[in-house]
């Protein structure tokens, strides 16, 4: 039987798909799956998403020695180690570390994801490496737009259309929402970030400051760590 | 201020809009817009769009001398005057009549709709006149896709873009679906029906043996009357 590949476009509508019967991919490209993929390569131990910043406070009253990531309007919040960026899921900074990242719409998507076949994490960073993952994976599959505050964004649409244009070839079955990102992916594809200038998001992304991690997340094939949700935690996908 | 041009991709997202702030355009292009597009041109007194078949039949039961049209897996349901195909809505059926129209995903949007400053009814068929309208109105517009069992489809998708196109330069505030609805118009404008034959749902659509109303729903400016919602009846816009 054909096996299908569907494009759930914001966390709303994941309650419409039967998630037990798929392996999804949770994409949220400002900035969390980024900054995950990121911190998995770089040899963290795991990452923790969770939804708010008092979430990741207590892990610090739990008395583990994990990283603490939290932010609120784009700067870190006093007494965390770092935030949302990218660069701060170095080598020097995460190797052998357990995070926890505070991350609204990226946890949002995973909760609701949770009785998926399984979970994996993609982004611009890992993307060929995700793909071939997926492409030995007898299974449907869904990829899970975090979007923004529920709805529709243009980046993480935009990324699940890049995974389409790798996959289609391969005789699975698009819904429509796939042959959309696809689609918008051939319009954008050859200047991204260009493409994602027109959007409002991009205005309020400006504002924080934060063009340079933009600029990080849309590099392509810069990791090849696969990060899978085992548990609460995100690890490295092993072979 | 600005006003804003939003693109509401599935019903299941209409909560997140603040739809009391906006008129609201409904789609639902195969084939309830359409064939409301076409019945209110045709000097149909007013159409009532139900949710189900049973519905439909109460409006019999009450005594009216309503036309009743009502579908099931693409035929007309024994005992109802027709079905959802815009070929009923003829001058010579609809002229003066009432008539109550069952359609689950129209009726759905419009019902989650309902707060909305005012409700119009959009299709190919009245695309300009549409876009014309919404023009001198200075007020947010949300463009509600009826979609596919609460989902996304590409087809009412595109009619939005169409709107989108029209309305791009008066400078609304586009949203990140509007911008994405308007970038799939520009890919599939030149043969909306080639482009639309890719998706899934066309194969159900084939599968019910109304190609025919499909090239029919995709012609473009063949009516210039614009149903609005007055109370639970559509009837033809004035001024």
């Amino acid at each position: 039987m054909t096996s299908d590949l569907n494009v759930c476009l914001s966390p709303s509508l994941i309650p419409l798909y039967n998630v037990a019967d798929h392996i999804v991919v949770i994409i949220d490209i400002f900035r969390a799956t980024s900054s995950i993929c990121f911190g998995i390569e770089n040899g963290a131990a795991a990452i923790i998403p969770v939804s708010e910043v008092e979430e990741c406070a207590a892990y610090r009253e739990m008395g583990f020695d994990y990283l603490l990531a939290a932010e609120r309007d784009g700067k870190v919040v006093d007494g965390f180690d770092f935030g949302n960026s990218p660069f701060s899921y170095t080598k020097e900074k995460v190797k052998g570390k357990t995070v926890v990242l505070t991350t609204t719409n990226g946890t949002h998507a995973l909760h609701l994801s949770r009785s998926a076949k399984k979970i994996v994490i993609g982004s611009f960073l890992n993307l060929t490496a995700l793909c071939n993952w997926l492409k030995t994976q007898d299974e449907n599959i869904l990829l899970v737009c975090a979007g923004w505050k529920n709805n529709f964004n243009l980046e993480d649409t935009l990324f699940a259309g890049a995974v389409v244009d790798q996959l289609k070839e391969t005789g699975l079955k698009l819904d429509d929402a796939a042959i959309a990102a696809n689609d918008l992916f051939q319009v954008g594809k050859n200047d991204i970030n260009q493409y994602l200038k027109k959007t409002s998001h991009s205005e309020r992304l400006k504002a924080l400051g934060i063009e340079k991690d933009i600029e990080f997340c849309l590099q392509v094939d810069i990791t090849t760590a696969i990060p899978v949700l085992d548990g609460e935690r995100l690890v490295k996908l092993v072979g």
